[in-house]
This record gives C-alpha cells, structure tokens and sequence, in this order.
C-alpha cells in the first residue's frame, strides 16, 4: 500500500487492502466479490463495511479533520493510533467486549475489525424501547475491568507509567474533550447551540459559580488524574446489541484518567434516555414501565461495577498500591482501602455524569435521545429536567452516596413540572 | 569525549572536561590549575568542585547504583537526564533559584552548573541553629511558581502532557519514593532501619489500619496526579543558604505530581528540625527561641506560597483551568476556583508532610537532624513526637484548616512527654 495518506473510497477500498493477507483472512481474495458499504454515522471517520465470500470486515479509517464540522477543524490522524492502542488493552483487559482487531496501518490511519452486523447501536435502541438483557452486568464489568486493570492498582508501575506516556499522545482528542464537554456548556462559545426555551436554566447554570467550579474541579481531574485508561467516550453511541449481548466499540478517545470517568459517562447517557422517554412512548404508562428498566440498567450497572471492583481488588491487586505487605499479610483487612477508592471513583462518576448531562444539550455534539424530539417545546422540557438534574449531581456529587440515591433524584425531576 | 559512560575520578576530570568549552569558558583552560574535590556526600551522585583561574564550579555525575547502598542496587543513570530538564524548568519558572547550569552530557550522566560555595546545606544550618533570612519567602515562592506554572493552570495543555511524558520515564527515581517514603515505614521492610526503643510508637503506626490507607491514599495521588513538575525532593539537604540567600539544589526526583507535594515535603523537614532542637541546643530558652524561628519559617512559607499563588492566578492563569471566559469575562469572580485549588494543595501537602516525618525515622535514609543525636534515648523521645504528630496529619489533612493549626499540633507534641 502506497505510504502516503488517501482517504479510502468505496471504490479504491477493494483494490488497496485485497492485498493485505490479515483482511483477504477473514473475507477471502477475490476482491470483485467483496461488496463495499459506507456507514460512518459517528462525527469523525469513514466507516465502511466490507463483505466477501468468507466473511465480513469493518474497515475505520480516520479523516484528518472532524467530519461532523468539516475541514476547517483539522484533527490528527494518529487518533487511529490511539484508538488501536485501546481496542488491545480492552481486549486484553476484559476479553471479547471491544471488536476484534485484525490490521492496523498507522500511515493510512486504517483499522480492520470485526464486523458487529448483528447488533445495533444501543442509543437507537433505548429510543426505541427495546430490552437488552446483560447490558448492565457487561458495561459495569467492562468498566471495572478497565479502572482495576490499567491503574496501579494492578500494572507494573514502569509498564503504567509508559502506557500514560503514549495515550498523553492524544492531547488533540483529551482537548476535544476538556473544551466540548468541560468548558463550552457553561458560556457562549461559538458552536454550541441549544433548544429553543432553555434560556431560563441555562442562566441558572452559568450564573453558578460554585457549581462552575466543581466542573472546573472535575476538568483539573480529567486532564491531571492518570489513574487508568479510560474508553473516554462511553456513552450509549459507543455500546452496540442484540437482545441478549453488548459491545463496546470506538475508544479513540482512550486516555489515562480518573477510574470513575466512563462509568459516569455511561450513566448520563442511559438518564438522558431516562428523560426523553416521554416523548417516544405511546403511553404514559409504556414510558414509565420504560423508564424503570433504564433505572434498573443505571443500579445493575453500578452495582455490576462494585462487585466486580471488589473481586478484582481482592485477587488481582499486585500493583503498588494498597499493597497487600501493609494489610493483608499483616493480618489486617484492606476493605478499608477498597471503600476509599471505590468512594473516589464514586464521585468523579456522579461528577463526570453531571457534566455529560449538560454538555449534550448545550455544547456540539448533541445526542439522539433528546435531538430526535420534534416537538420543540416538550424536548426543551425534557432537557431541562436533565439540565438541572445535571446541576443537582455537580453540586452534591461528595453527599450522594449510593447509585440509590442517584435514581432517585432522576425520579423526582422526571415527576417535576419544570 | 569517549562515548562510553566512564566515572570521573578526581585525576581524570580535568583531561577529560578540559575540552569542553562551555567549562572552561566558566573556569579557565589551563587545566593544571584545576582544584577537584570530590564532595558528595547525598545518597546517589559524584560531585566534584573544580577550581581554576577564572572560576569554580560545580561537576556532578550520576553512578549507575545507589550511592549509598551500593552496586548491589543499580539505578538508571538518565537520572541526571531528569535533573537537567528539571533544573531548566526551574530556572524558567522561578529564576535565579536553582543553580545555573552550564553545560549537560547524557551519556556520561554528567552536569556542569554553578557553584554556591558560599552557600551550606540548610539541614546542617538548621541544627547549628543559624538564621536565614527571606528562607520562608524563596521557599514559598519557588513551591508556588513551580506548582502553578507546571500545571494546567499555566502551561498549554499539548506542552504539559509532552512534558509529563518525558517525566513519567523517570520511575526508577518514584519507584524509590513509592517504596522508601510510602511503603516501607508501614511494614518490616528489608531495608528498615530505626533508632532502640520506639517500638511501641512503631506499633501503633502499623496497626492503625486507617492511617495506613490515608497514607496509600495520598501515594495513589504520588502516582498517578500530575497536575505539576514537582521538585519532588525538597527537604532541607536540597536548599542551600547563606545568611541571607536560598537556592534549591538537586531536583534528580521531579515528576508530575500533585502541586502540593514539595511544600508538604518541605515542612515535614522543618518540623523535625523543631523537634530536634532540644538535643541540638546548649539549654532549653535557646531551644525554644529557635524552635519559635522555626514554626515562624513553616508559617510564613505556607503564607508566601498563597500569597505567590494567589498572584498568578489572578496574573497568569491561561491554561485551560478554571478559564477567565467562564468567570471574570462573564463578570464573575473565580475566587471560589481558587480557594478549592489551595485547599487541595493544603491538604495534600500536609498528607505528604506527616507521611515524610514517618519515613525519615523509619526507612532507609535517615536525617541527620534526628541521625546526629548521641542519647539515644534523647533520640528516641524526640523522634517519637515526629512520628506521632506525622500520623495526625495523616489522619487529618482534610479537618487541618490552616498552617496556625498545624504548628499548634507541633507545639502540643513538643511540649508531650510521649
């Protein structure tokens, strides 16, 4: 393959990688065979799904701009890079969630993949109303797995702080995040944009100093807090399934940061289904019974996490920290040790939940659950009951102990005429 | 020079340095008129002093083990690597502080810089009991400069996460923090060692279960919060004094770390110079007239690092934290952002400093502010006190509101029969 950089078309795709033995593997060499789609939905990359005689392949290549906002916004191209790096130690880190990997070419920025033709992207699915079952004890895992995994808790320090080294590398995709999500909701930066008739709770948010600080708080963590290799955009675009599996695709956003980040990220996406059920439900009745199984997804999820943190932390803990010469081998319990991380985690969750919910209705990239509402005037509705909640969980993420608690406040601004 | 790394000896230097010109330029090319010395006396390095006609200076090379242990326990020699990018980072952050450097050679570990022969170690100052004047305000000033301007309150976020990567590849020189000063206190280490008679102290530190977990608490932060490029040795064996100047020397163990570590360590040295005065001091008026100096030195440090902080905040903040367009563009004040910045820095700070009072009596190296005490028993009271005054920090670095409190707790355990 030619060294320099070329976009794939579906046209040239055929000719260009039915040369590369580890893709002919999977779906065979006779390329005038190979049927060739292009499905990129997502804001940054070409997608193309690749069929052939033996099988089928999703080729990702990435663009050297933002597709969503074209390319006036030049962005590197050694995100695939990253996100290569990412899809390995997912797979390592909790086997057969992320999509199997079967060639990488850093020049031309390419990914192949396994294919999940069978599974959906689970947004489409929640606004839907579809059942996925096993998708909180998947993503409480898989995030758990990641946190335990890639901290010092359980790497080789050397090898942790080699593996912060190269994901460091990608400051362009951590800046997308600290400017999109962190700082752009809360003033009138250029390309934000936002329902009509929200005017009222977004002055509540920007004339909140001190909830504006937390959020400043939680951007000091993103950006200083290298605890583990986060997904770093796990949210409910980034999950794909049928009714009974789950997956988790698209870590370009990979970086060493807080334990709690892709959990919250993940809960904000599933209660900002929560809120825009009643505008995709028949029935009053169909929504509610809708909304307690996201709920019910939110808990599992959580409670999924704690459980296997707690398993993980009593028989995989061979890091540097709480180290077991100091607990254990003392006779002594480490449970004290647990709590105190798994409190942390915690509140950068809730924390990191709050923001998420903010910047999706406020900030670029808004998301289907709300912005497929047509009805202006109940979406503005919806959205501000999750705005605020938003608010509620950034000003009292240190006091709100429990993922318990958490629902219940989503209930109260849910039952609330905002 | 030969490439291969090969010490210097006291014959050697001058034939091998001699052609280098950025030496001779600082002392003269006639390298008969050489005086070497060698005069390190820390833990790890050669260093030489050279004289010639024109000047002096300072040679210092790192040897591929642990100086004071010995070859049995190898250490990178890129540790001068480190201490060179250091030492550049500080004289851009607070100039005129640490010594100038002259000239570096990666290969040979060897760094040529500025001789402060007029200047002594502050330790030994501090158990003759000599004075200092501006040692509070240097100090302060310089733990400031460099916490805000390492972070992302100051640098571009792209430049600090290149330079946290070139930081994180010092792990051998953490490692040593992450077991002699984190670990190894709290358990029989090997390489233990402690003065007869506190072994009931010693119990009731290892036995405190929530202490321990403070204490892995704050090494998780060590590891793995970089908000700035800490010194990350800045006890009193690395500041150097006159009557009347304070230089900093030896920053071979920066790293990216959390912005209230190099203060925490700081006081933590200047509080057990408090605690060993009555051994150092002909009669108990003169003990306690220095120990007042002394408190008065932690005091106005903490009250010179805020007040140094407070100023770049308000002057220099243009990173991407707590940004000007989300508060006083918007006719806001970002007080609040930092009183929360400070009152995270105070707390780790006094995490560290409580966690160093314990590993200077109980790990590896020793201080000789304790070290120097013949009576042993002498020795042991007063060292008691640091230890046990160290665990209520630990205990309570998040209720310790100010550093008036903290000296009234180093007050309370001076005046302790323990």
């Amino acid at each position: 393959m030619d060294d320099k950089y070329t976009p794939l078309t579906i046209e040239s795709l055929p000719q260009r990688l039915g040369v590369v033995s580890a893709i002919t593997d999977q779906i065979g060499v006779e390329i005038r065979n190979w049927e060739v789609k292009e499905v990129g939905d997502g804001n940054l990359n070409l997608v193309f799904i690749v069929k052939g005689r033996k099988g089928i392949i999703v080729i990702k290549q990435a663009l050297p701009y933002v597709r969503v906002v074209g390319e006036d916004w030049p962005l590197t191209l050694d995100r695939a890079y990253f996100e290569y790096n990412a899809l390995l130690r997912q797979e390592q880190r909790d086997e057969g969630i992320a999509p199997a990997v079967f060639y990488f070419d850093r020049n031309q920025a390419i990914i192949a993949m396994e294919c999940l033709s069978d599974h959906q992207i689970l947004r489409g699915m929640l606004i839907e109303g579809q059942l996925v079952q096993g998708l909180a004890d998947t993503i409480g895992k898989h995030c758990a797995r990641l946190a335990f995994k890639g901290s010092d808790l359980f790497m080789e320090t050397k090898n942790k702080k080699e593996d912060v080294c190269l994901f460091q590398k990608n400051h362009e995709l951590m800046g997308i995040t600290e400017n999109l999500v962190f700082t752009d909701p809360y003033f009138n930066a250029e390309m934000n944009n936002n329902t009509e008739g929200l005017d009222e709770t977004i002055k509540i948010l920007r004339d909140d100093i001190i909830m504006k600080t937390r959020v400043q708080d939680m951007l000091k963590k993103f950006t200083s807090n290298t605890e583990t290799m986060c997904h770093g955009d796990l949210h409910s675009g980034s999950i794909m399934c049928t009714e009974t599996s789950t997956r988790v695709i698209d870590p370009e956003f990979a970086f060493y940061g807080p334990m709690g980040f892709d959990l919250g990220m993940n809960i904000a996406n599933l209660l900002m289904a929560y809120f825009s059920q009643p505008a995709h439900r028949e029935n009053e009745l169909e929504s509610t019974k809708y909304q307690s199984w996201i709920v019910e997804i939110i808990e599992d999820t959580v409670y999924a996490f704690n459980q296997e943190f707690n398993k993980l932390w009593n028989t995989e803990r061979k890091g540097i920290l709480y180290p077991k010469s100091l607990f254990e081998d003392q006779g002594q319990s480490s449970e004290h040790g647990l709590k105190s991380v798994l409190k942390d985690i915690w509140r950068d969750a809730v924390s990191v939940c709050g923001i998420e919910m903010h910047r999706r209705c406020l900030s670029l990239a808004h998301n289907a659950d709300f912005e497929s509402i047509e009805d202006i005037s109940l979406r503005a509705t919806l959205e501000a009951r999750n705005l605020l909640m938003g608010r509620e969980l950034i000003l009292n993420s240190d006091s709100i102990e429990s993922v318990g608690e958490l629902s219940s406040i989503a209930v109260k601004f849910n039952e609330k005429a905002v």
